[in-house]
């Protein structure tokens, strides 16, 4: 029997599905999994009448692969994905290459990318993103690991990869952590992305006081222009739906969102790296505090809205609503892509903005016709500092923004939360300040801890003190050292 | 000679005036340092003609002290601090106490609490709160760590802490972690009042045109109101300050805000534990875009702003920024309670909450009268659930409401960045709701990700899939499983 291509540990729905997307392209892959029985109804089920071969055994799915062997991971991150690895060593070559498919932290891929590196063994660890469907008709990969690994691995991936434009949205994203990296920067954004969703729904029915089904209309159209994307399109579909007593089925859904932490990931590396990524962080919180459900529905009856009802032009108020939402989405792409520049080079990471853009436009949940616009960008001028520069995207944000400013003014007016929409906006305003009121806050910062500032009419790095108490005259300043 | 009662190692200026504010209650205190020319240089300078003992060599600091022995540390954070304490180690006898008095990140004193009790000896880790004239004349402090400890340093700590209304701001924290933590909490909240104040000076200044020397006339107006705080009161001070030219010294200072990471601390902990901490997060986020200087000149060049300018009544705007500041900042610290409540629950701290404002009415850098009502709140419900539900909050809020909203919406209008002003009402207008759009959000991830939802007509932890994609019709939804 002809040597497998690759083998794939984990069969769980997403395991499953891209064996099957696997099998589909021509590839013969050998398939394990920890409890063996669901090898056998995976070849009894889904996997039956195709050229899969089931494997009840580590040594017997090492024996079952071609050299150098590919055996890819796709199980619960974490402690179970060193499990997998220390069991897979002892029977490993020189040159064979580990794939981590799963939902892995980072900085999990840096470590087993350099301690595999040791061995002789080479490391992919690879964002998958677009779910069950995506993985098995096309999902959006972005490898990272050892560089050595991706030739190994590319003809695979690219083949199973959605396409766009006859482009495979699966592209070498950089060494060691990078793959899932740029994997956890994309699920940030789809916090953001659904959060910003979630305000100009919230904005149209509570606010404007709009019927569902009008909603649902505006979502349908908006899906067919600037905002084309699957997450707007699939917005437009869960508006449709009914429960069984003919009444829309989103109303009896609980409004606590949950979530599986990639978003806090994205959030916290944001701290860490002092980038300002504020309409995640704030998606984040929002998730957090939907989750209050029950001191929500207690502060509910204590706590003055102090607000006006909407009056005044709904179809405009709808225009406004729409512009916000896209503004303030280029914003939160130009945070995102903020954080992946200053990761890069906290990492020494060799990225291609572009690239990634590319990569996303399908398969998986942020897809969109707008991505399509930031390779553009990146086109036109390869060391873009900021999406929010770009000829194109200021040109819209032109366009966009006094619907920005009056969308922001109305949820404020009106009390509906939208701290998507309005924190991406004092984002815009503060972004570009050519001054900002920091100034104030470094002097208060010298006032009661002697910090030091810098002068606008000196050299950075030259710092300054001032006996602040001996104020209403002339206070006492004096420069204190240079760094 | 008499035995000493308390050593102290680490001779900066923060150790120094802990040292002679110790001396000045009548505490005979050891000193050493690494640099031991500085302790010579110290007993010849400040500390000539007081009883403070200088020493060369731990082991000659250990000697100096009475038993238990009482080892306070004013080192640099970090690795330094647990150099110190293996130091120390050999010299020392069961019962002796360490204590920590430096910016630790409270997991190092959660883990030195637990290491030294298996030695032994007993530690505590201290917040100490006030910058050098906090340290020189009261300070505020926050301790926390073995809780046998707490008898060895109550006196000669709560005798130098700051006195309000004949109370020290120095009372028992919690085990092990906790006192770094609500220090470290305390900082956040410092970012957030900062910010505040930032954001109502630039909305002064630059939204509403008003000349520095009104600003400052306001500033020193509202110290004299419910907003009365150290930070107030420095913000008058510090806009009364001329440079040598006569022109506002404040107008020279880079608009650059450093930071030392206690407030990225607060921003990552609410992450990892689930709160919507978005004021304080904000003013992390806003001092990063701040240090964006160069870039943020560039994007000055070429983004619109397409704002209005401020026509109207500058006094009744005045008064709105007021409300605006008063109300947000009311919602920072009851985020910042909302943190404080869920670290207590995580690491099973019983914090005293009312306690905790009392801690920071004197001595630190939030001081304020303020303060007073939290504690207020809390005598009369111990179990508040949020500040926001206590009645003199809620009648506060809602007579800052109107003014809150004006003041937001002004910002947004005029292009004035003013994140924490906007972020805070927000969080108000979603925690008072009863309903969020989160149930949106929920149908989207069961659309793509099969995730789940509860539903507002069944018990919680009954979870229920839709097959979406059947639009249009009553779609298909099952229970599928009870947690």
């Amino acid at each position: 029997m002809a040597q497998a291509d690759i083998g794939l540990i984990g069969l769980a729905v997403m395991g499953q599905n891209l064996v099957l997307n696997m099998n589909d392209h021509g590839y013969r892959v050998a398939v394990f999994n920890r409890t063996t029985a669901k090898v056998d109804e995976f070849l009894a089920g889904p996997a039956a009448g195709t050229q899969v071969v089931g494997t009840h055994s580590i040594a017997e799915l090492v024996a079952a692969l071609g050299r150098p062997r590919k055996l890819m991971l796709m199980v619960r991150a974490g402690a179970v994905v060193d499990d997998f690895i220390t069991q897979l060593l002892p029977h490993l070559a020189l040159g064979d290459c580990i794939i981590d498919g799963g939902n892995s932290h980072y900085p999990d891929s840096i470590r087993r990318t350099r301690d595999l590196a040791e061995k002789g063994i080479l490391f992919v660890g690879t964002g998958v993103s677009g779910g069950e469907e995506g993985a098995r008709h096309g999902p959006s990969i972005m490898p990272g690991g050892n560089p050595a690994g991706w030739p190994l691995v590319r003809e695979i991936f690219q083949a199973i990869a959605a396409q766009v434009d006859g482009v495979p949205c699966c592209q070498w994203v950089g060494p060691d952590g990078a793959g899932h990296y740029v994997k956890m920067v994309h699920n940030g954004i789809e916090y953001g992305d659904m959060q910003l969703i979630s305000e100009a729904y919230a904005l149209m029915r509570d606010g404007l006081g709009l019927p569902v089904e009008e909603v649902q209309r505006v979502f349908a159209e908006w899906n067919r222009g600037v905002l084309d994307s699957y997450l707007i399109e699939i917005t437009a579909e869960v508006l449709k739906a009914k429960d069984a007593d003919g009444t829309p089925l989103v109303d009896k859904i609980l409004d606590s969102a949950g979530q599986k932490g990639t978003g806090k990931w994205t959030g916290i590396n944001a701290m860490e790296l002092g980038v300002p990524l504020t309409l995640i962080g704030e998606a984040v919180f929002a998730r957090f505090l939907s989750a209050m459900k029950e001191e929500r529905v207690r502060a509910s009856r204590l706590l003055p809205a102090g607000a006006v009802a909407f009056s005044g032009d709904q179809a405009a108020a709808v225009q406004a609503i729409h512009d916000a939402l896209y503004a303030a989405k280029i914003g939160s792409y130009a945070q995102g892509y903020l954080l992946m520049r200053e990761a890069a080079r906290h990492h020494g990471w060799p990225l291609n903005y572009g690239e990634i853009a590319l990569l996303w436009r399908g398969g998986c949940i942020i897809r969109s016709r707008f991505l399509n616009d930031i390779k553009a960008a990146f086109e036109r001028a390869p060391g873009l500092e900021n999406l929010l520069q770009d000829a194109f995207f200021r040109d819209e944000i032109a366009r966009s923004l006094p619907g920005w400013r009056r969308a922001a003014g109305l949820a404020i007016e009106l009390g509906i939360p939208a701290p998507a929409i309005t924190s991406a906006l004092a984002f815009y305003d503060g972004y570009r300040a050519e001054r900002l009121p920091a100034n104030l806050l470094q002097a208060q910062r010298d006032y009661f801890g002697a910090h030091a500032y810098e002068r606008i009419d000196r050299p950075r790095g030259e710092f300054f003190h001032t006996d602040w108490s001996g104020s209403g005259e002339a206070a006492t300043s004096s420069g204190i050292y240079s760094a």
